[in-house]
């Protein structure tokens, strides 16, 4: 369709058929039983026409099922415009890949394109058009449930991972690639910032600071293309995000010239009354409608008050007409006028979902997040060792985490099933290992284990509801049990190897005596395969963390691109610098962290030139020397930091990576160009420029271990 | 002198006087000794000429010695000109009163002015012209060690503590009245935010956060007419304070109309550099002048290159005189030029420090600081019961806390002094009990006597050094062999009283099954006295948080008025709200508690009438009733929310409070006056002004449990 006959299509509506299209409902409002839409129907107070009449829906899938849906829905509107079927396809859709925190420990820009890509194909077959994600929110506080969903505390890699995902969704050609979803870009802005790390909680902090850490995430994947946005729950300065009208209108339309759709998050409309900035549901309609919020989610308060509003001439019609053009523009954008089915296709759902060739990359994205945090040279097993698998992940199933609406867990490999697929022996009991509460029998069975064993793993965690949304906790230990356990099995057999299903950076006290620790998050279908290949060296660990681990949750936040302050710690300060008296300031396991089975050395940092002006590139280099016999994986980090800003400069920031493999014995140079450009931040008049002065650049294997050069900058 | 003179002395004056004039120094560069000069001299490169030029001084103290001081000063001064005897007066000179914590805890200024007046007459006798309190700092965050020296979480409180120290400090007529020292309102602005609470650290707001909640007190201390002002260590949205233009010349000076002393915090001017915003003392002078920093305490960045920068013309010399022209006003304003040495009488000294009187008022405001957090009827004492008074606090003198700079813990009495001194009987050990490492002796003993004892009084807590400036802590528990202690000892006898000598809110857990607990924080010189009176019930205790009390740190941070989100927590609620999946929202004693030995009741809250006008009053009264045999002391507290704002509003924000007596069996009704102005908030545009609407009126003795009524503001 042209946009031309969109505007004709536009004049035809009536206000409630405009209306209509604004709201968005989900699959029981669909459901061919009357009686499991009555109940919802009756609670939003709904007419079969306003279910007619809404313009999207909200977690309809299977192509059987969605191509129901769609004909219906078109039988039924009076000028034959199709629905949109939108999900929150976060990790996969059958086919469950690492959570995104994980997948932000691959480093791996072309893993998580492949993931975006397969889990719209699956997607897409099953009658889906929409996918809410990325998750972009840089988070810091580990206590916040919801940093599963993120690729992490930094927005360099977060916006390289939102471009990725957005062109893996999208692919190049979404209106005719029925193998593809439009993405929704969230959550709009800086909901990763909720005070203590509560869900929804208030977030504050200074328009500059938004700007420089929180906004550019977003703006990466706006910039790569994604098709809607998501509002945020918290407030931005005071004024919740579904209702802020400078975030919408001002930064995301003006400024950052985006012509998509934004809807808000389930409910965020109708929470303007809770958060205090509307006294009702019409006042919530009005914020929102002139915040530029074009779809509300689940609630009513546009079905029930825009029209009124127009009418009163609170609100303009122009308003109006300019939110329902960007739902017929998304339809249009996916080809529904034409092909309103698009993808579904039931006899390819069936050959796609969940394929061998999925699950393939499922286990090969879940070997690629996995981080060995720890090893004393007791990694990799051999197959000829006594091995006693025990705790309450080793055979569990609980390995998808959440987000993981299509996934199904007994689709997913336990670390047992995965050691046996690769022809190990072990030892495992027949008790059930409670995460929180185990009997008595699984406790004594588990010992009984760990002492005829020449070494144990033992696998612990956190179950799935632990971490998500909603799941905020304030002590980021592993549950009491487990450590007890940990106590009691090292107490028999010093040879303690822990794996970690989990869906945020733990607190390990408790657990660090480990001889190795391997951070395996929720690693999805395949856990036990990756998990496996991990720990008999079938695969060299290359994960990298894209969060620091706190020593303590007294510690937090902790993130590695912090200010300086005035009075910064060295080692050796006793008194009157920035500090704790009872902890370090430094994350146990810093942002980029990760061991392999090689021993990589890293040299001779070099640069092409000290001195440059602001048309020039220099070059950086370094040497890397694979000192082992075992071809590994590194991921090669570039940090900057400004010495001296007109605003004071994180002590360092990700400016540049790239994974290399480097065999066994072979040296290898890799080089970074440094452009003016990426010496540039947000300055106190939020403008985005560079100064002229020194600069050091700092490249390793982690944003602890870097050699540093200066290179000046002349203005 | 007249105004016109000090522009004559200024004319008078070389640059280098000049610059003389805005540097301090500590009282070592004045000692008569040689060798304990040279050090520091060599240290910071400065001349003799220098010293006999630097306009202030730091912690000279003892009548003798300032006037020894100042008359060595004024003979070395071309001019003739004084300089200004300054130090830390914090809680106290000699004669040591509660911390301001604890102050705060008291809700009652009167007593807060007595305490400034008796610092201020101590100090005065012994030379001092200024001190460096009050420190208004609102905070949050229980880990920074310096919330001691806040009166708390709340800028209403926080403002009226403020003027009320101000006023206390400086009288009516700071000329003229010797008695009295000039105040110096700290830290400018925001120091109470840092990141973790870890001193020093990097603080983020928005200007509308920091303009509602963190400005309020400065302005008040402003108003009540304090003639210095101290630059904060930290950063205000990326700029550190002390190199902070729009700070200190938009918002002190233009704004606030503030024309008096801004000094730097020890060290902060040359703190620009590791803070990253200078490459050198150079460039570090030149930002803390242009921002209007006036004096440099303990650097040389200003004495080594301010007189380049205007010979360069980098900075104009009317900077330098308008700063110089403010010191030789305050030195004015304290009547230096014409009685130099002011209130230093070696005689008066002698009998006016630490005097009877001083120590009882010391007494009486320690008991008014203590907080009674629980009392399952096992408190008061009487003096026939068979006590054991045990833990590492029984008879230590470690009482006063941290900013005593010329307090002496051997003048302080202990609590088992106090108990003596109020001729009750106890048990006690004769083995010193160590607050972290107590030997096994001491431990055996502790057990013993509880065993013996009906009741035991577990004295515990923190030492000294575990709070105040760089002492943050992670875990904000009680040492780990406290908590030991309090279950070996509960144990053998469930009648365990605990008090605790701490600087922080604590997380007690572990200590929270005691049949009471009292919060007596460094209650100072008259610990022991005060607490035996509390707990014998010589005096009803009266005492009210200032600051949460969370339930563990992973909370943090934990305050009252806190924004409501979009989902808030309803007990009951499951899932989807604002809440941790492991602990409470709420503080497990909130801001405005504290108990007493009466029972008094609140009800009836009216107003006199339910819809107001801007210029119109309102009367909200509520009826107490003492319905126990114990006259008591209550706190009663007015909060207000705005329902809904063109921000959000905090659920309850503290805009009034009365402290009555109330006695046995009386029934008292307490009104306060609501005026527009009371409803006032910073919106958006950074304007004050008020929304009309509906506003909840709650009244009740604590931030948790109030009555509420509504009134509508009409425009």
């Amino acid at each position: 369709m042209e946009q031309k006959q969109l505007f004709d299509l536009l004049k035809q509506m009536t206000v409630d058929e405009k209306v209509g299209q604004l709201l968005q409902l989900a699959a029981e409002f669909y459901s061919e039983k009357a009686e499991e839409k009555t109940g919802p129907m009756t609670d939003l107070g709904l007419s079969h026409e306003d279910i007619n009449n809404a313009g999207t829906t909200l977690g309809i899938s299977g192509a059987k099922e969605a191509i129901r849906v769609q004909k219906a829905y078109m039988e039924h509107n009076r000028l034959g415009i199709p629905t949109i079927l939108m999900a929150d396809i976060i990790h996969g859709f059958r086919t469950i890949f690492p959570i995104p925190l994980g997948l932000g420990s691959s480093w791996d820009l072309e893993a998580a394109k492949k993931v975006a890509e397969v889990s719209a194909k699956e997607a897409a077959v099953s009658g889906l058009h929409v996918t809410f994600s990325p998750m972009v929110d840089l988070v810091r506080d580990p206590r916040w449930g919801r940093v599963m969903e993120s690729t992490g505390e930094d927005h360099f890699l977060n916006s390289r991972f939102a471009e990725a995902f957005v062109k893996g969704y999208q692919g190049e050609d979404l209106k005719n690639d029925f193998f593809r979803v439009a993405a929704c870009v969230k959550h709009f802005a800086a909901y990763g910032a909720a005070i203590g790390g509560r869900d929804y909680n208030t977030v504050n902090m200074s328009e500059r600071q938004l700007r420089d850490s929180y906004l550019p995430g977003y703006k990466a994947a706006l910039d790569a293309g994604a098709k809607l946005v998501m509002t945020s729950f918290n407030t931005v300065d005071g004024i919740p995000a579904t209702g802020n009208k400078w975030l919408f209108r001002d930064v995301l339309r003006k400024e950052f010239g985006f012509d998509g759709v934004v809807i808000s998050d389930w409910g965020a409309i109708i929470e303007l009354i809770p958060h205090g900035i509307a006294q009702d549901k019409k006042q919530a309609a009005e914020l929102a409608i002139k915040a530029g919020v074009d779809i509300e989610m689940m609630t009513t308060c546009y079905t029930e008050n825009l029209k009124e509003l127009i009418e009163e001439k609170t609100i303009d019609e122009a308003i109006l007409d300019e939110a329902v053009l960007r739902i017929l523009t998304l339809k249009n954008d996916l080809g529904l006028f034409e092909n309103p089915h698009r993808g579904a296709d039931v006899a390819l759902e069936k050959e796609v979902v969940l394929s061998k060739e999925h699950r393939e990359i499922a286990k090969d994205v879940a070997k690629k997040s996995m981080v060995l945090l720890k090893n004393d040279s007791i990694l990799p097993l051999s197959k000829q060792e006594n091995i006693a698998l025990i705790g309450p992940a080793a055979d569990s199933h609980d390995v998808i985490g959440v987000w993981s609406w299509q996934g199904k867990k007994e689709e997913a490999v336990s670390l047992a099933e995965g050691v046996q697929q690769l022809g190990a022996e072990y030892l495992i009991g027949t008790e059930t290992f409670d995460y929180f509460n185990p009997s008595e029998a699984a406790i004594t069975e588990a010992i009984a284990l760990a002492q005829k064993a020449d070494t144990v793993v033992l696998a612990l965690g956190e179950e799935e509801w632990m971490s998500g949304e909603a799941s905020s906790r304030s002590d980021i230990r592993l549950p009491q049990a487990q450590l007890d356990l940990f106590k009691a099995v090292q107490a028999v057999n010093e040879n303690v190897i822990v794996t970690l299903y989990n869906g945020r950076p733990l607190d390990l006290q408790g657990i660090d005596s480990a001889k190795a620790i391997v951070e395996a998050w929720f690693p999805g279908t395949e856990a036990g395969t990756a998990l496996a290949d991990i720990l008999y060296g079938e695969y060299n660990p290359s994960g990298r963390l894209s969060m620091s681990f706190p020593e303590t949750v007294g510690q937090v936040p902790v993130y590695y691109n912090y200010d300086n302050t005035g009075r910064p710690y060295k080692p050796g300060d006793e008194k009157y610098v920035s500090k704790y008296l009872d902890v370090s300031n430094f994350a146990k396991y810093p942002f980029g962290f990760g061991m392999s089975y090689s021993d990589i050395t890293y040299k001779d940092l070099k640069l092409s030139t000290n001195e440059m002006t602001s048309d020039e590139t220099i070059t950086a280099s370094i040497t890397l020397e694979n000192q082992s016999d075992i071809t590994g994986q590194e991921t090669v980090q570039l940090y900057i930091r400004d010495q001296v800003g007109e605003v004071v400069r994180p002590v360092k920031e990700l400016k540049g990576f790239e994974k290399i493999t480097i065999k066994a014995h072979e040296k290898r140079t890799v080089e970074f160009t440094i452009t003016e450009d990426l010496l540039r931040y947000v300055h106190s008049d939020q403008s985005v420029t560079s100064d002229a002065g020194i600069f050091d650049i700092m490249i390793g294997a982690n944003s602890r271990d870097v050699e540093t050069a200066t290179v000046k900058l002349v203005k």
